[in-house]
């Protein structure tokens, strides 16, 4: 047996007091249910990754930029944001064409995704190089990469801004 | 901008020749699309996680052991496994009651997910104490943790391995 995932579990220990109470899927339902999606509400037509590793490999393969949104169902500011996100026709259709997609609930162990901590709503950029674009920050000084519904303008501005790859290859 | 993700990038690279198209779903479709789902037909009824570390934190926090299911799209074997464990009523029910599940096409950069090599159809269970149990095998030596769909008796008897925790917490 193999033992030695407790670099992991710190991370968790860290997280999981966010984790009040468990996500509404989770609970053991008799009968037939849907099956859990992806997308999380997010856009629904839209290709959500599974995985980071997936998601850095779909980046860097389709030379596209990603971006991962962490949120919580339990968090105001992430449903919040989510409609807006969901509904918004430019950020939904830029969404689909130019970025591949990642949402998470639960942290990852990369520390490259919470360049100043742990916190949601948090969007992230990543360039297709596999670089975390740190430099592409919301209004919060405190908060870098939090948006509010009112900085809706700001995100498509970003997501612009992370469409212009740091490489180009030919 | 912070740079520093080589050591996900490399795993990505041992992996991604394994991927020669992309999946069906990530094809650019015109036309509305019903949402991905978490279960890629291994039991749409079950509860899937999405991450590996969200797998961990929900084997632990219910004391379920979890069980890892490395497939691919593209695999026969994978296929074949799959259309067994979705239509057998005791693995799926035992899955659902007794196990916190994972099914992953991408691997994690998590090394003890791979005892001796990254390869699919591959099962691995992770106790609740967060222990990877190396020592519940199929029938092959050099792929000590992939079944046909001839070993489910050996799968089913496994999983009940599984159930029985390492360590027992009142």
């Amino acid at each position: 047996m193999v033992k030695g995932l407790m670099s992991v579990l710190l991370v968790l220990v860290a997280v999981s007091s966010s984790f009040g109470k468990p996500e509404k899927n989770s609970s053991a339902k008799k009968e037939k249910k849907l099956p859990e999606t992806l997308s999380r509400g997010w856009g629904d037509e839209l290709t959500w990754t599974q995985t980071y590793e997936e998601a850095l490999f779909r980046a860097r393969s389709s030379n596209k930029p990603l971006m991962v949104i962490h949120h919580l169902d339990a968090c105001p500011h992430s449903q919040a944001m989510k409609q807006i996100f969901a509904n918004n026709k430019e950020i939904q259709k830029m969404a689909g064409e130019d970025f591949i997609l990642l949402n998470l609930v639960f942290e990852t162990s990369d520390k490259h995704l919470a360049p100043d901590g742990q916190y949601v709503p948090r969007f992230i950029f990543v360039d297709p190089s596999l670089t975390v674009r740190a430099d592409i920050t919301g209004r919060y000084g405190n908060r870098l990469y939090a948006y509010e519904p009112a900085d809706l303008d700001l995100l498509i501005s970003n997501m612009k801004k992370a469409k212009k790859l740091l490489k180009t290859e030919l």
